[in-house]
């Protein structure tokens, strides 16, 4: 199935947000005082729930573009080095002399998984609407975003709305805010985690949360609950659950959304029917989770493949 | 008092030892499982005893270069950055393609000061007798060293004691081995913690243990104790105790000891009496710990000095 896309399209998804700095350090025990352990892995990785899709979309094949401020320390470099080995392109990131990106520790406890995360947010300013690109986002096939840079997210909404370009949005648990009801008009694939959903709604419940979601104009809403799976909804009649694939051990769940997101939106673009496109995203996000850190167990496409083959049996 | 030193001594202090780079964050608590902090404060900052020791004396004004083999990965490049706004001489560094250097993520609780260490080691191979450039040690007029890049060490200690250069050694806390033993007899200055003193000579009381320490060679010893303050045993007589400095609030400990030692190397350069230099460098490893990280607030000679006249009142 080798991949073809019109040529009048520059990128299959550009996405828009922000990128960080992950230190991720695997950790027999957390800490309680005074205490000095060897890593039983440690490792440096970009972050930030659109530049992690984006990974995943880059490493399943497709073409992708980000869009951020960074400033010009080393967190900046690691960022952009990172996206060149991924194949992610750069070259539309604004650079902001004297700024620095958000860094976030994070310690995961083997066996568990448990993640215990301190973070320090970025101070490079936010992208400006000016600084938007206006030509690449018209000439995508996805515009992904999770509402940062938030007067440029609208207006990007906004662009690729008038240029029938399909906007991405993803909803991540702790992060709703109550003036991205005026973005989700704007929103054509909505994927949101169960608690972003309950708190949009006011509504704990799945079904008609994901219907509420439905009724602010998205095309398909999917609520995501980690180890529980995922429940689809199409405008359109179809709803229909994608469990969790369940893995015999998991090293990391770091970023495993986002993979989910990524693939996701990979399995649209390639135009599988919505269960195949669910079953790629949780696969992904299956494997995303077999080694440390939000990225380092990115699946290519062959790989993926085989383990669905392998799920069948 | 304007530092003058002989025109034939290129750099006051060169140190062998191996640099790392520190993931510092405040922390209101350490994390027990599932939990996301913001932090109070975030840094990032290179560390390694012997590189924060030339970044304590080049903060004094001395004249210092190190040697050490790093990679060639952000991590390197952090690490160079800083020794370059320190004014630490770096050229003399082995780079090594495609390794990498140490990285710790440390954890510290505010208020408490208590550390949570979590560590990686380096991938970069030791530095070989042969990488040492003998005119550059042979032309200082102290090699700093704890016992890392182990055959370059001894191989550089044999070149100083030759040329007439005293040679300064870091014994800290859990870092004895048994091969150092081979070492000290080529030691002039020995400042170790006092973890290290008991553990080297099989004696938990201070004094027995520096009359052990100076039998293996060392002109000085210098047995340190955190808040407890250091002891000071010159081969000749004149022992003394130099109580810590008591500060209001202490952020970090971090580098403190790494501090004290480039401090007192200052003050034995600058030919101050032994007492003089024990408060100094005392004095330095408390200013230090007004910081987060271990070289944020290390002071300028003048702010070293303006704190010793206060404190005398």
């Amino acid at each position: 199935m080798p991949m073809t896309f019109p040529a009048s399209h520059n990128y299959d998804v550009v996405g828009l947000g922000v990128s960080t700095v992950d230190i991720l350090a695997l950790v027999e025990h957390f800490p309680t005082g005074d205490d000095t352990q060897p890593a039983l892995a440690m490792g440096v990785q970009g972050g930030g729930p659109v530049a992690s899709a984006l990974a995943a979309l880059a490493r399943l094949g497709a073409r992708t573009a980000m869009l951020d401020a960074l400033g010009d320390d080393w967190r900046a470099r690691q960022i952009l080095d990172e996206f060149a080995a991924l194949g992610v392109e750069t070259r539309f990131i604004v650079r902001r002399p004297g700024q620095s990106s958000g860094l976030a520790s994070i310690l995961v406890q083997a066996g568990s998984g448990q993640r215990a995360i301190v973070y320090s947010p970025k101070n490079a300013g936010d992208l400006l609407p000016e600084e938007l690109p206006a030509a690449l986002v018209q000439g995508a096939r996805f515009l992904h975003l999770n509402g940062r840079h938030w007067a440029a997210c609208l207006h990007a909404a906004d662009l690729a709305r008038q240029a029938g370009v399909r906007v991405s949005f993803d909803g991540g648990a702790g992060r709703y805010r109550p003036d991205l009801r005026q973005l989700l008009p704007l929103v054509d694939i909505c994927i949101v985690a169960r608690a972003f959903a309950a708190e949009y709604t006011a509504c704990d419940a799945i079904r008609p949360a994901a219907q509420a979601l439905l009724a602010e104009g998205p095309s398909l809403v999917v609520i995501t609950d980690g180890v529980n799976g995922s429940w689809v909804f199409p405008k359109a009649a179809g709803s229909f659950h994608q469990p969790a694939f369940c893995m015999p051990q998991v090293v990391d769940t770091t970023g495993c959304g986002d993979a989910y997101h990524g693939a996701f939106l990979f399995g649209l673009l390639r135009g599988l029917p919505l269960r195949q496109t669910a079953a790629l995203a949780s696969a992904v996000a299956a494997l995303n989770s077999q080694a440390l850190g939000g990225r380092a167990a990115l699946p290519s496409l062959p790989q993926v493949e085989a383990f669905l083959r392998a799920q069948v049996g």
